[in-house]
């Protein structure tokens, strides 16, 4: 089975540097994640796509040295395995708020004896290999997203779920969470304090943090405080602001 | 029927800056045209965008302030006529080298007697407004690519043909047809003064002169230098750019 | 935020007329929310429309004055998060039976503190504007549709649920779950007499009282009988319809 | 091979009454197809429909009683070979103007010695039968539009035409190529009489004579003066009108 | 309404031979239903087959003598009823492990007072016929997959609930559950004794069993050993063997 | 650039065996790919295939190691150009009868100096690389196909055109060009005489003979007889055959 690098990449301590797909476009989600991206995440929650689309995207970015992620609309077993089954090799699940939730989602990405994940990997087993039922456990990454007031108070059970990989925080809903505007990168307080409150018992456990950042300087400064994979801001959110830059050139 | 605002623009000797979208994607294209462009063209030539999705994009563009165009495959009456039908504004022809290519071209955008646009304005008239078919021929801007020799040779005669609103000029192909390597903005040279050359007869005539460019920057060059419609780069080239910077900010 | 014209509606005791799209072509959607509807709903429960379609059926109704709902198949909250990132500016819920159903649909509808709706409003902010975040939680509009003989007898504690903003009658599943044929307008009897229930509880408490009926005429009564929002038909019956009536205007 | 029952019809003497499909929805198309049609036609000249579409559609017809066809963007051979070879058991061909546009039209729709069809009916086979090499020469309808001044000027000839069966007034663009506003029914005057012309010319040769008309009043007026084949309004312009309909009679 | 023909072969003792389509194209849906199977199921759990492409795989089959059903990706009530309305004549439903579950799916197959499903039966009207409320819960048909250890532990009460109408073995993830390989013909052992005891158990009680084989040979094997109903192997599977066949035979 | 591997394998005297897709679907497309084929072709002249689903299947195709390669519709240059950027590696041009057509062809493919080829590649930078513009002339595979009587007579002025890299025979058009029935393996006769010649005096001149096969042991038989490309069966036949004999195997 094709390995995943990503696990590579921790062991040997180097950062992740993953991309942000909400447009749903296939040739943008290529030529994205040609840029240098170590992953890169169709984001089916937020995001403007739907399966048919992520499927060709999964294509897209299965030619390309970058490793295929999805983050699901949330915790759904079904459309989980399905995404898996279309050749993703790991899932960043969106709101895990408990240990039970964390198992849950564990169990959606694991074959039996370690999960309840249903067996049919149609497109995996293009981009992984013959052998993918053999080493899909090992090799597909499983992240939970810390991002509810429920989820920071039972940080420590959820991280002891077995199989799971690791976390992914997403600055926003844990600032809303907690009260405050959704910023990605808040400079102190109770946020700022959480957000590394979760990458210390993630990063001591061995397992990845990881993080959405607004762009490339912040994802830097995420990955000097410790995280192990920074997402350095969305695709859309990326191609306004570029297009608007490039209209006030124009103007100027 | 709706106004046809980059005509104003002109005759205010307002520049008039222009979108270019070369990803399929309806969502992109909406969030581009929202960034302050006056104008949003659809590439069906180099873009990787069907007919099915083109629709899509145009009623995207639709929601926003932007003026919906599209650039053909080529000079192919029947396509143009489809596009038009489906509430483009406007045309911008690749490959226009003769004054007959020129008046084909117009009489493919104009409804008789002007020309030979077959009538059933679909989304136009949506877009438009049911008088569609009372204005259409004064609202649609036809404009012309000049990008062989024989498109420079025969400039004059193009510029006569009655009906046509004005240029384009695609420096790349214009930059390879005369023996360069593609660049747009090249800085001396035959290029360069094809493309001057070009946009001074246009201009002199009242017509509208628009031209591609690398970016914001080039395309505020090329406002003064006397363009009336700037494309400040291509949204695909954007986003590899941005996205590019953006690994390297967090490697760096 | 661009404001929630069906609020403004109520507020001044006009009545909403919402077109019903269940027909998956952005173009039908478009053409129809131009004749004149105050609001026009994407029918993802009974629809031939997936995910990837009803994005472009929200961009297509987001160039028209109608604003744009959509109902979601069912009581599923990563869904409704889903339509509401995509632009809708309001939920049409099928099959809310209880208290604690119309809790968490309120709540997947609204940013924390007052619900758990997750952050990304990815075209929401192109439709809303980019003070989306600030206002989001009063102008999307969440009626819970009231269709079994559970969702009746908790009619009171239903309606008492804070946030929720107003019913939705379906009249044929109303219907059916009371022992009757599905009849968009019974006459009398029982499925009549609890119509009328849940419509006067409903605008006791100043929420909106919605149902679908047959056709105009049949909504013109809906109107009179006290209906704030009301659907005459929708669009694939109405085809059908006409079509048939086509065919034998021909052949007669 | 499946017969074409529209040959049929003609040969009985009974009107062929056909469906016009604009709006690309497979389902919409299915769902008209069933409502006594004896054909439907999807419009790809100024429908808003695309290739991958205009396959789907073609199949939602198939499972309906109704013979299906399709109108190509114009008289473009490698285009309407696609057409066929989808499954459409016709052709309505824009825009032939000469003896010998027809000559090309009907040799793109048939096989050698007759024409020049490339062999690989994909689709056709499945809905047409193993045999379908056999009989596609004799069963595939190919009408002309009949729509300019020189087709007017050329229709004998046109008509002469081996292997044409028939051909089918655009009443619009025959009127604007007349000097006229776009009208269905024109009452009188020239246009109204140059139907008329074509008509008898047409069907005193034996050949099918059809027509585009308003709607089924029109349509069966059409057929009482002789027309063989009339299509009863198109798909959007009823469906515009049957919900701008529903909007005044729930206001009124 | 349309008389669903697997009751009748059942009820006849003739084998059901069944396609499996887990490639997201209506026209090998069509193609493949065209080669004398009595059912068609789309595979919307293993299949790279979204919501908007089921649809026109449902059109396609419907074309065909095949009778329609669907795989759901799960025991989503609300996704199984989206399914019916689109036109499928029967369901599959994966991970059935318990009384509950089956009663639920049960349900959701079913318009009250025997279920709850919402009525709006879109394309199913189409497909099935005018009359579709009043036979739609006889012709439906309901079958339970059984692939889990706990769902074999349940097996009785499972085939007890009232209203299934059989059940489906997926051999493969029945092997898992019980510890074994993936196999779809295991030769002896714990999992072909699992296989005949749910055979046997289902049949006693004059209900449908349903088997996935790994192609015709073993299909055959299995109707020999009393399954009603056999899926030969599935698309993607035959159409890899096959070309990887013709690559050898080329090369050999 | 990406080297055409193509090429190498024509150079080192070794069969290309190459995949014919006329199925829509990427999935699909993608499944072909990886059974050992050193090309695939998407068929956009008789495949059931729009541009939006061609751009995913070369997407598909590309995460593969076989060659992308498309036929277009017909000799249009602009539908050609579109294909090249969307990331083709080759064309199969069908109907190339005279030195002009094929001049045309090539010339479609050719950046200038050497062509017309508009400067624009999209997709195929990412496929190809950075440097793309400087080796495309070099690395693109141009066959005409001989199908018509007319091609065989200017076989040899189309072989001498400069650029043109080789042929593609089509035997069913070719066998009805001359009056035959369409037939991939004519034993004998004029029709097994006159791909000999074609295939002989494009060898002799050192350019790639390729053809159209039933199946592996036809290829294998082209092979032998000296042609360098092969394609054994297309798809959706090979998809039909499997599935048929699936059936006939379970009921025999």
């Amino acid at each position: 089975m094709r390995p995943n690098t990503l696990r590579r990449l921790k062991a040997e301590g180097k950062p992740i540097v993953n991309a942000w797909l909400s447009i749903g476009a296939p040739y943008a989600a290529e030529a994205i994640a040609h840029q240098g991206f170590d992953a890169a995440t169709i984001d089916c929650q937020h995001g403007m796509i739907g399966f048919d689309t992520a499927i060709a995207m999964l294509q897209a970015v299965s030619s390309t040295p970058a490793i295929p992620m999805v983050r699901p609309s949330g915790l759904a077993p079904a459309e989980i395995m399905r995404f898996l089954d279309a050749g993703s090799y790991g899932v960043i699940c969106p709101m895990i708020s408990t240990a039970d939730d964390a198992a849950r989602l564990v169990a959606a990405c694991r074959y039996p004896p370690k999960g309840v994940r249903s067996f049919g990997p149609a497109r995996g087993m293009l981009y992984g290999g013959a052998d993918y039922l053999d080493h899909a456990n090992d090799e597909i990454l499983v992240l939970a997203m810390i991002e509810t007031r429920e989820g920071l108070d039972n940080l420590d059970t959820i991280l002891d779920v077995e199989g799971l990989d690791g976390i992914y925080v997403g600055p926003n809903d844990l600032g809303l969470a907690l009260g405050h505007r959704p910023l990605n990168e808040p400079e102190d307080g109770p946020v700022a304090e959480a957000i590394e409150h979760v990458r210390a018992a993630t990063n001591v456990r061995g397992l990845i943090s990881g993080i959405f950042c607004s762009n490339g300087t912040a994802a830097a400064m995420r990955v000097a405080q410790g995280f192990d994979l920074v997402t350095p801001g969305n695709d859309a959110a990326l191609l306004r602001a570029t297009m608007a830059d490039a209209v006030k050139a124009t103007r100027r």
